[in-house]
């Protein structure tokens, strides 16, 4: 089956309900300023995880909720099956459509894509987002059993509730997830707002990822000492913050050195912020992402190499720390080049990019063959408020979907023969 | 009258009394963690001026406060008269030591000094620090009539409470203080601790203070793009904290560039402050200080200078504002030869330096002639619970003062002949 080339569609129905279901799903956690807040592991994800359910109900689809909050809807049955979606939980005053438009755009692919011969599924991941507890992809590394029990009971939130709490408050238990993430996931589908300015700037609509970034996540502690502003000269000095100024340059030096790497410094506490007194100390994170491993691995190294450097030549103590480290993931190229040629056969603008954020489909991607299609958001603004996204380019997305998983059920079919 | 050089004579009781003063005052507003937060226009402010009376009053002084809050305390009447003190506000989670000591040594000096033809009081003035309002010096200004009634009014602390109000709340109405710091002054003598290490590293008891620099508080203000931290290129970036980084060094650097100046960026805050989100804004403040006004001035601007090209280069926004302008002070050089005599004459090891921290002295020195002598503080620390200095050193300050007020009445009766 091939679709012939008609130029980009009308899907003005599709896009009139996958607005008004974000519409709906932005009112779960809704904010005065616009913003939604649907932190991991609260009554109010499980809200739109509700939500989620109904909607498949009512398509005729069961759905289930595992013990670590994941909600999977068997649109038809079969195994392998394909598994379409996204994550429902947000940011502290995040937007309306990172992550929710992956789960309303798979609702319309699996309502929409008809009788195929492998089974179909949606997913409703919990707790992506790294806000609440500091690690992202929660829901899916445990469905893909990624994530051992200690490393899990360590988890804390800001105020000191501990995820196994936060889980259990609200009817979970995920230490006792099953790792139903495996053979029988044909391939994992996820549509997701790019969060960058690459398709905005190529006038693409739909771009397709290649590769998902990892990242090293570095604490930097710097103590130097925290005398007056006035009375101590800048030869008697050791200015954390200072240091910690070279330290933000060097990263984004080392970063620049290669094309593919991103460094980030974007928190940093000083202490003890006074005007008129030297910083004393200063704590900083470092994020350093690339979808090539060697090169992640070594903008890291280089970081805390100059980093010590700095705390050395300044007479400050430097205490450096791995916070978190993940490997990218170049995803499978075979549910890619189905993509592309049904992009290209529908006329669709679309580039073939790598994601600089996290996604559930990277850690899918290491159970099962993963593919994903990204959406261009206004000015790549995401995390915020005013992030903004078009209905018609999801429901563009959902039919490029449809087609590539039909395409796909009939490769795989005739492999089998 | 002169003393013969005898070398450092033991002072014992009037240290012992010098402690015991200080460990009633650290109960005033005394913390469990060794520290004292006495803010201005407090109660707990308010206590430890009743506290000074007490103690003026128990000598036979009479003790008024004026609508500033400054208590003065009269131990022998005539005009013109010796004014000696210092304040007994702190910061927060400040020493014991700063200001109190200058108050405590006054108490002492007055108490000793014996008949003398002019008239001696000592003065405690009300919020010297400007760690509540952000002004230092408020109750010496007033007095001095150096703060006009809008800037006063404009005042207000970090949450939102007038000066007007806070003052109003304790009894006190500072809208309405005389000008009575002027020609009535015939010499100020403030001791203080140093607040730096130049003492102890000269291994010196005393220091002379020959100038006090001034400050042109900056606060600069640069925005850029909050973006997402894997998501966003590093050409595609418009990173405050990265640009704040570059001020930090230029103020660095710009300081090194003279013998006398120093600058510091003490204060920093950062939005949104997330470990994957590009800062997209970040505020700070800068502090320079010199005690040549051409130079603080200059350093000021080349600071400015240096932020602009940075923001620019970058593509980020700069908006500088300055939050205030001190200009240095030069006291005046013979009260500072007496002291200098006696310190000579009694073979006390001695250092003539520049003051880099703010003093009320400097705001009398505008109307009278004003001396300052620093004892020396352990490693230099100074608003922390772990300042330190010796009631020794305090006691054989009060003494040096003592002498140089004597020798100093004689030299102006003199005069009169």
């Amino acid at each position: 089956m091939s679709i012939p080339a008609t130029g980009t569609p009308s899907l003005a129905p599709t896009a009139q309900r996958v607005g008004e279901r974000l519409s709906e799903l932005a009112r779960i956690g809704g904010e005065t300023g616009g913003g939604v807040t649907r932190l991991a592991y609260t009554e109010t994800e499980r809200d739109a995880h509700r939500r989620f359910c109904a909607w498949a109900n009512a398509a005729g689809a069961s759905c289930n909720t595992d013990p670590a909050g994941n909600s999977v809807a068997v649109f038809q049955e079969g195994t392998p099956y394909f598994l379409i979606g996204s994550h429902l939980d947000t940011v502290v005053h995040g937007g309306r459509y990172d992550g929710a438009a992956g789960v309303v755009g798979a609702l319309e692919t699996a309502e929409a894509i008809g009788p195929v011969h492998l089974g179909v599924r949606v997913v409703a991941f919990a707790a992506e987002e790294g806000a609440r507890f500091g690690r992202p992809t929660l829901g899916s590394s445990l469905a893909a059993g990624l994530l051992d029990g200690d490393a899990l009971a360590k988890l804390r939130d800001a105020r000191g509730t501990t995820l196994l709490s936060a889980a259990s408050s609200v009817g979970l238990d995920p230490a006792q997830t099953p790792s139903w993430l495996g053979d029988d996931v044909a391939c994992y589908f996820e549509l997701h707002i790019e969060q960058g300015r690459q398709l905005e700037a190529g006038s693409a609509r739909i771009g397709l990822v290649d590769a998902i970034a990892g990242s090293v996540r570095l604490q930097l502690d710097l103590r130097g000492r925290a005398d007056h502003s006035g009375a101590t000269p800048m030869r008697a000095r050791a200015d954390a913050l200072a240091a910690a100024s070279e330290c933000v340059l060097a990263v984004e030096d080392t970063a620049r050195r290669n094309r593919s790497t991103v460094a980030t410094v974007g928190r940093m506490h000083i202490n003890p912020n006074n005007v008129t007194t030297i910083p004393g100390q200063v704590t900083l994170t470092v994020d350093v992402r690339d979808v090539d491993p060697d090169l992640q691995r070594r903008a890291a190294g280089l970081v805390l190499e100059a980093a010590t450097k700095i705390a050395v030549r300044r007479g400050v103590r430097l205490a450096p720390e791995v916070l978190s480290l993940q490997p990218p993931v170049v995803l499978s190229a075979w549910p890619r080049a189905i993509l592309y040629d049904e992009c290209r056969a529908r006329g669709v603008a679309f580039r073939v990019l790598p994601s600089g954020a996290g996604h559930d489909a990277a850690v899918v991607a290491r159970r099962a063959p993963a593919a994903m299609l990204f959406i261009p958001c206004v000015d790549g603004v995401s995390h915020a408020p005013n992030e903004q996204a078009s209905p018609g380019d999801i429901a563009l997305a959902s039919d490029l979907l449809c087609r590539a998983i039909r395409r796909t059920d009939e490769l795989l079919l005739a492999a089998r023969r």
